[in-house]
């Protein structure tokens, strides 16, 4: 008897586990993962719910770990759904539901997947899923939280996948084998207030900030490397909130947030930020402040065993040769990465974070294929 | 029997005269100008009072006019104030009270001078007074009104002076010959909005915002005139108000306002800008719009026999020979430069539009000397 994915993929949406609540979801996990002679211990942290499960011993030369998540972003215009975002529908072979593919269907598979890898050919070694309840929220406490306490344990993986959906438009054609950085920079320019009749009485921070947020928007932080497009900046915010067209405000704020690749680090992007603004200052007279807030390094598992390993099994079950992409947003996997290699494979993202998301039921089978292929391979080298 | 001007400030400031409300200051100087055979003439518009009133025959070729306002802006933190704002309470020879420089004492002044003027000594002309409820507020309804109503009525004045504060700091040291324009533009730009992860599919307004008000700030619009001081552009609004730091926003505003001489006019700015903002539209593919608002276009009455005759009466009683300037904010003469020749002089303003204004009352006699003086050399030229 094998598990069946989509099955559980269904009980998973039916549990409203938006961030920060567990919705039912671990215990649901946890339950199915016990009953198949997995350990499972929950890691809340500051009330945000994990889960840790480990079949075979600690500590084990050859463990293989899953990443993944069962927390979901809100539903958001609940009017505008034409399915019960908690129901989990089916229409036309699509599976409709809040998480259907970001990302219940993916834990679904590679649970699914180990339970029965492990029930039908117990290897020697072991397999860790490291589910978390939050890595839609502010992921402080989520994956970080396993993997702090999987440090004191003496518990570690040798190699990880993380089961997000990887696939822009078609199943198969993408994994991922690293992520771009993240940095957001927060700028304060402070002037004088003034009258705009008497400028020179004034000193006009919105002036200081344009030029500020101009130059580093116009700047080109390189050309791109093996791996990765190039890094980009983008403002995402700039204020001043002075209602009065006649008065030269005293302060203004403006945000930046920097995607980069393995030629930059924080501290080498935060010391250009702040030669940038200290220029700025400089030749204005205004005064700048900046706070920074690093939400990942870049990283890359380069091209080896791992990497090759997943995108063989990817092309056995599926046809496709993936393309080894860097793109996107980030992922736990840039918890993951200080620990072990990590790569990431799941399903095509359709509407994540939308209404209506879904997920085709074929491809949750055609996933935990892979996902299956990947277990015995590893163990099998 | 003369007109106290000090007595009559008073009464004004007593009279809770908050733009729009008259506050019984209107009628207050109506019913003193009534009573020394002015014909007074209310001219409301869209619920806006205004007060005219002449002495003399209608249409006369030597026609002398007297611009002003009752109305005061807000008290502000009333908590603040040391005196009531409506009390004109005195104290070691100041009068205290909101609108004890700006310019209830101004406008007592030129009352009480027109009256006493064409008490004593009757003219071969005519003196009128224009005096608006609406000059801190819109000024759509104010001076304007009165204008357009006299035009109609076929009345007319061949000089004015407005009795605004002009002197920074002691008492004949400044009177105004003009004043610069005043320009608002409102500018909004549109891109598509986006995850900053993935700003090639993003279109960001608020780097391209931030490019053309930079290169706006940056211009220089002119090295001043003859009888003016360098036109000067501020920015005083930039605001996306972009909540989530992980958007690039679809839009965002920002507004600048440019204070202009004589070398410029509304029309060809408004066209410069629009040049600036094809400009950066084009670099950047980023969509803009902009409105403008034109406050008032500058002018200039060139030093000839108005601007020599305030002066002369200026330095005669105050023994200062007075700054002929263009300087500061915008005001009704404005509107009184397209009707005939518009000079300003008045007092110093201390704390105008702040807690605790006041006035020194012994400068109050001083200023109705000086317009006094005014009236009786323009009827002896």
């Amino acid at each position: 008897m094998t598990t069946d994915p989509v099955a559980l993929t269904r009980r998973l949406i039916r549990c409203p586990s938006v961030t920060p609540e567990e919705g039912g979801a671990l215990d649901l996990l946890s339950a199915e993962l016990t009953a198949a002679g997995f350990t499972c211990i929950r890691i809340d942290r500051n009330g945000t719910p994990n889960l840790f499960a480990r079949w075979g011993d600690r500590g084990h030369a050859r463990t293989f770990g899953f990443n993944g998540h069962t927390d979901v972003v809100p539903v958001g215009d609940a009017g505008a759904w034409t399915m019960d975002p908690f129901g989990a529908e089916e229409a036309e072979g699509w599976l409709y539901g809040r998480g259907a593919t970001d990302m219940k269907s993916g834990v679904a598979a590679f649970a699914a997947a180990a339970i029965d890898f492990v029930t039908a050919t117990p290897p020697d070694g072991a397999v860790i899923l490291a589910i978390t309840g939050d890595e839609e929220g502010p992921a402080r406490d989520g994956t970080v939280a396993i993997l702090d306490w999987m440090q004191q344990a003496g518990e570690a993986m040798t190699a990880c996948l993380v089961g997000e959906p990887t696939c822009p438009e078609s199943f198969g054609e993408m994994m991922k084998i690293g992520r771009r950085g993240s940095l957001s920079a927060f700028f304060t320019a402070t002037g004088v207030q003034g009258h705009v009749a008497y400028p020179h009485k004034a000193a006009n921070p919105v002036a200081a900030m344009a030029k500020l947020v101009d130059r580093l928007a116009s700047a080109r932080l390189d050309a791109g490397s093996a791996h990765f497009d190039p890094s980009t900046l983008a403002v995402t915010t700039f204020d001043t909130g002075n209602p009065a067209t006649n008065v030269i405000p005293a302060q203004c704020r403006a945000t930046v947030n920097i995607r980069f690749n393995d030629l930059h680090d924080g501290a080498g992007l935060t010391g250009w930020l702040s030669q940038q603004m200290a220029q700025v200052a400089a030749e204005t007279g205004i005064g700048f402040d900046m706070t920074t807030s690093l939400s990942g390094e870049s990283f890359l598992t380069p091209p080896g065993p791992l990497v090759d390993l997943v995108a063989r099994a990817v092309t056995a079950e599926t046809g496709v040769t993936p393309v080894m992409s860097t793109s996107g947003g980030t992922s736990d996997a840039r918890f993951v990465k200080d620990h072990c290699p990590v790569v990431e494979f799941g399903l095509v993202g359709h509407r994540m974070h939308q209404v209506d998301e879904r997920v085709e039921i074929a491809q949750i089978d055609r996933l935990k294929a892979v996902y299956s292929r990947i277990l015995t391979e590893y163990f099998d080298e």
